[in-house]
């Protein structure tokens, strides 16, 4: 059997609270309990992989002020140091002083956490935060 | 039609997804896809009531030490004024200075909020959560 | 040195934030800095406690239906199965149908966990939630 | 007085709880105390930028399959109605079929929870998460 093929299975649910969450899936704009099923599924699965520290991909956003001297190259080096885990980065001027970085990781959840924790706590950069989503393999 | 009758509905999804869910729910517990949809469901329907403001239930947990003058005299008076949200309270004396104090509540979800911020932050209350659940209702 | 004696010491910061931070605490209703810090850093400390499986408190709070056939008795059998990191439950009637009841827990982080999971996951639980704390030693 | 000076302030702690929060930061790699807790005090004022639907900064980062028929253009679509809050878009290849994009944001809390949300519930796209920072501003 084709792994990507669709499957129908049951449930079974009582009827009070199926009418309960059609209300809610409506509102946030799915046309089928299947769809909205499926996402809860992959947010679960998502939760998994980070959890048990499988490879895992994400953003690493933070914001800095490029005028603190030294501060661009630290961060450089830093990613430069853990380049087998980074794609790539983006780079945003956010106003005259700061700027929005945002670097696409890709590896074991617990090095991609690492590596977050290891550029939000640079002196002078002023937050920072991790997207934690997946590779997309576990989720098909 | 009964609403708390059970009804039954089809869902369609990949075959691999289906796959990696029934494995993570096998290790979860559950005997069933329907029960383990039945409560991630739920969750999503009791993160609404709380996002809504909606009439909630929970429990505000917090940690202070006794010895501290005037300290439970204040905490009973801020109780005392939210009595229409507390249900009861359960006191646990955890060593020789600390006590855990759990209050049941019962209300809408911002007072309830109000009130479990209002605790955490007196002076000698050293930590404080709320643990957001459902009055049942919204869940049937 | 006695452990509990106040310290003094002194921190450095941009004038902006301060004067940031400073309308942030007053409008949660402190009226120190030192207080609004303190209670910052055993936020810190006891999630840090959690993360590394220290000894916790909590309570583990569940929605259910007592008419449910069978099923207070595998709770009560459940909680027992636990009791030496269980102290006491609360058990509050929210309607003729739902009950909440809230276990008031002390024990290593993992073992807290595994327990709320258990309970969360009986069929005829509508909702379960934990609340994370400490036992106060960690935080003083 | 220039907003950026930097000021100093006493704070009052227990020793006990000083020497704990000590070897949390060290472990934590900071070197002093002014650089962790203005580190905290920048987390909370962000949390309030967010909760006060104040203009946040961000990144939205989702995984899909570019196989899948008109996926591509409805997510460039929905891109194009909020133009007004997209900075730019990061895109990358993760394998044969899966894509991760990364759509830098910056406009206020709840447009952006809004479009995120939007991106996450098409079909087709398999995750999405929002990480949550700022324009840097309100945390000089």
């Amino acid at each position: 059997m084709n792994m990507s093929e669709i499957v129908r299975f049951g449930v079974s649910l009582e009827n009070s609270l199926l009418e309960k969450y059609d209300r809610l899936i409506k509102k946030k704009g799915y046309t089928t309990r299947s769809e909205a099923l499926r996402d809860l599924i992959r947010q679960e699965l998502v939760k998994k992989e980070w959890e048990e520290d499988q490879e895992v991909a994400g953003a690493i956003t933070f914001v800095y002020d490029h005028h603190k001297r030294g501060l661009m190259s630290q961060i450089t080096d830093i990613q430069h140091d853990h380049q087998e885990i980074i794609i790539s980065t983006q780079h945003i001027h956010l106003d005259h002083d700061n700027c929005l970085e945002i670097v696409a990781v890709k590896g074991h959840a617990q090095e991609v956490q690492k590596l977050a924790h290891e550029l939000q706590s640079i002196k002078g950069v002023r937050h920072g935060t991790l997207g934690m989503t997946s590779t997309g393999k576990s989720i098909e």
